[in-house]
């Protein structure tokens, strides 16, 4: 696939440029003193909080970053690499409301909804990586991240993201996670959680702790990558042009960072553009200029040699309404179009502020259609068929030849929540629209293989070392 | 823009030669003895109904087609040339059915509604092509295009794309455009209605009186074009690349038809391609493969330097719910970054079986973003905006700067549809979904600038020249 650009290659350097110029100029307000003196140390110019970046130490760092980047598993089967496994849904995160699949009334998120949510993700094939997509309501004191990771390790196999707050949360989880692994070496070997964190605030704010996790996980040799957030009218300039260049200034702090703390850290060139609806100051991750950033983000993050992905897509309807579908539909094959590999983008509604079920299962087969766009136009002779095409002839009939048997299943994707009936069959099935359809298709997975992934005798020593702990119990959906 | 290409070069012109391996080995049969002896005579060679195509005459004549198409207007403010003004928004058309705008259900449309939906289209900004959305079940005999046309011309300014169907029917369309055109000749030299027809039935047959229809206003120099419509699986081989070269071929034979009639008549490479469901044999036209194909034959129009266009994102579901609008808005995003120039998207829901008022507010708003997208990102020196950001700088803020200020309503869409409120207002103006919003604004369109706009002396003689004509009124919706 030749991937569609907003920008010239000229203005590709043009942003790269700009970058460079406010990294000397302006730098970066840096609030975490090691990473100053990490900055300082690699040749840095560091004026108290103020850290500004010469143009050759950037070149000479931005070089260095690996040009992939891997999600593990805890089964490794579900290992994920981009750009070569490109594209790599994830689920939008941190929400910390819920739409209640009992009541349909919005509440706070528990402890309790992450474990039917982690079962759904498991079991839904359109998901390649599970980011925990709520906050818990419920967590006990000094529990704040492990209550959203215990439910997520108990119900799902696939690579998960997860973020912490201070390294005290940090250690609290990387504690649970040598604990399943059967120990830290072992988990080293395949480390099946992705730190992710947003160390720095636009405008150009490198931020206390999550810098100091960026660095704590680099230095470890795990997972971890940053996201820029520039919210164009409110954190950057009203041009998308503008908000390109910090922006990308914002990313190659964070790749310096990364890099300087170890060489050859793979990250992504991760990102979550907007431009604010100024109306209102609303945040419009639906809108299509959040489509727009993230393709030419992408096109950046290529002339870096770099994978690229970002929150994208992600709706500002209430509802599972028209809205929902067009604003995640059209912003996700924007960038997927735009040559992105990594999107985290299902299951949320109300700008990432509420998890939605229903939601979730929809947007699995919008990701099964965007898998089926990347893998393009298979064209061999058997494609082409033109053999075939001069025996049928004028005026007859593809439907029952082998060559339609054969591919049938293939050629297309097999949707299974797209109404495709006629109009007289679906009111027969009872006329449901999409989202009642995938609120039934969740309450049977709810009530499908939901044996907990943990194995017994583990599951005991954790909820020993970690007293109080939150039940992470599946219940299905009555 | 740089556009997303699915094929390689390579691969374009393997289609282009496996055309002209069909069109000459295979050749169509060719229902209108007109067309074959005009084949005939331009070096094909004819063999009882069968034509085929010698490959020097396919390269001959597929060389002479323009590069541009007009849609001329009545108010010529609204004349559109595409790849120019691409991208240009067409309603899809020719609906059995509408969901009534006041019961909600569905039933047969007729010309009232189509008065209706004439002005909403002439209201609604992001619509440049009024194609007639709807088929009038009260056209009098002997009046089924003329019931269809005349509440379009009584409510629409913008270009009027119509199909007729025997030479009797389209000379009473002529003769109505010729009367509000103030004559024949003032009619011609600003030809606001635009001809469409499928002359050509997958796989491989040229019917008879869509062609006629076809060298009738090709002859006259009037704006007309065709669609080509295989349906893989069914109609076309169950592969994408066997169906782009069916296509393809079904597509140049158009081609030469026309070019056969009068040198240099303007075309669209038109299509509505689609991969059948086989599970249910299922017409898919909301699949991604529909919008994939509709990239594929862009890229075709690209290799043979004509605009391309067609019908994609058209929804498989019975109502506006958020399957409708990420098939809209999926397949309608990957033809603009696959370099359509034409979009048969607006207003049908039920695989273009059905009309639906809120689904034609909710395309415009779709078109205005995909309008935003094909602007792409402005990139003078105001817009990279680096002094701004040093000025800014880290922890500052944009929000009231007059570079914010001056740019915030062109750099983002202003929406008019999308709800980016937060929660709590948004249930306090109603808790409504985008359907709901948008039929509020329907019947807000439906009472303003509801002028006929034929003159009365004008439709006098109309009424009189077509006794028993439809009425034809707007009716506001209560």
């Amino acid at each position: 696939m030749t991937f569609a650009a907003l920008l010239t290659q000229e203005q590709v350097e043009k942003v790269h440029d700009a970058s460079l110029e406010i990294l000397e100029e302006v730098g970066l307000k840096v609030r975490f003193e090691p990473a100053r003196e990490l900055f300082k140390a690699h040749g840095c110019r560091v004026e108290e909080e103020r850290v500004k970046f010469p143009r050759a130490v950037v070149e000479k760092y931005r070089r260095l970053v690996p040009s992939s980047f891997t999600f593990h598993a805890r089964d490794p089967k579900f290992d994920k690499t981009i750009p070569q496994d490109s594209p790599v849904i994830v689920t939008a995160s941190s929400a910390p409301d819920i739409i209640d699949p009992v009541t349909g009334r919005e509440r706070r998120a528990e402890s309790a909804d992450i474990a039917r949510i982690a079962h759904l993700i498991n079991e839904l094939p359109g998901y390649d990586i599970f980011s925990i997509s709520t906050l818990a309501e419920d967590a006990p004191q000094d529990q704040f991240t492990v209550s959203r990771l215990y439910p997520s390790l108990k119900y799902c196999l696939k690579p998960l993201r997860v973020t912490t707050t201070n390294m005290k949360d940090t250690m609290s989880v990387m504690n649970m996670a040598y604990m399943v692994a059967g120990g830290e070496a072992a988990y080293k070997e395949h480390p099946f959680l992705t730190h992710h964190y947003c160390p720095i605030v636009s405008p150009l704010t490198m931020d206390h702790l999550s810098t100091e996790n960026v660095m704590f996980f680099a230095q470890q040799g795990l997972p971890v990558y940053p996201t820029i957030v520039p919210n164009a009218g409110l954190t950057s300039p009203m041009s998308m042009a503008g908000t390109l260049a910090q922006g990308n200034a914002e990313f190659l702090a964070g790749l310096m960072l990364m890099q300087m703390t170890k060489e050859g850290t793979p990250t992504i060139y991760a990102t979550l553009g907007t431009v604010a609806d100024m109306r209102s100051g609303a945040y419009t991750s639906g809108a299509i200029e959040c489509g727009m950033l993230h393709m030419a983000y992408a096109q950046m993050a290529r002339f870096y040699n770099v994978p690229a992905g970002g929150y994208v897509g992600l709706t500002n309807s209430k509802v599972n309404d028209a809205q929902a579908g067009y604003e995640t539909g059209m912003s996700g094959i924007a960038g997927l179009l735009g040559g992105m590999d990594m999107f985290n983008i299902g299951g949320l509604i109300d700008a990432l502020k509420t998890f939605d079920f229903a939601k979730a299962v929809i947007d699995d087969e919008m990701a099964l259609m965007m898998k089926r766009m990347k893998r393009g136009i298979s064209f061999n002779e058997d494609d082409l068929a033109v053999n075939l095409i001069k025996e049928i002839g004028p005026g007859g009939s593809f439907i029952t030849v082998k060559h339609t048997i054969s591919r049938m299943k293939t050629e297309a994707v097999m949707t299974k929540m797209a109404d495709r009936d006629a109009r007289t069959i679906w009111e027969k099935k009872g006329a449901l629209d999409i989202q009642s359809r995938a609120m039934n298709r969740v309450k049977e997975i709810m009530s499908k293989n939901t044996a907990p992934l943990i194995p017994p005798d583990v599951d005991a020593k954790i909820r020993e070392a970690y007293p109080g702990l939150v039940e992470g119990m599946l219940e299905p959906i009555p």
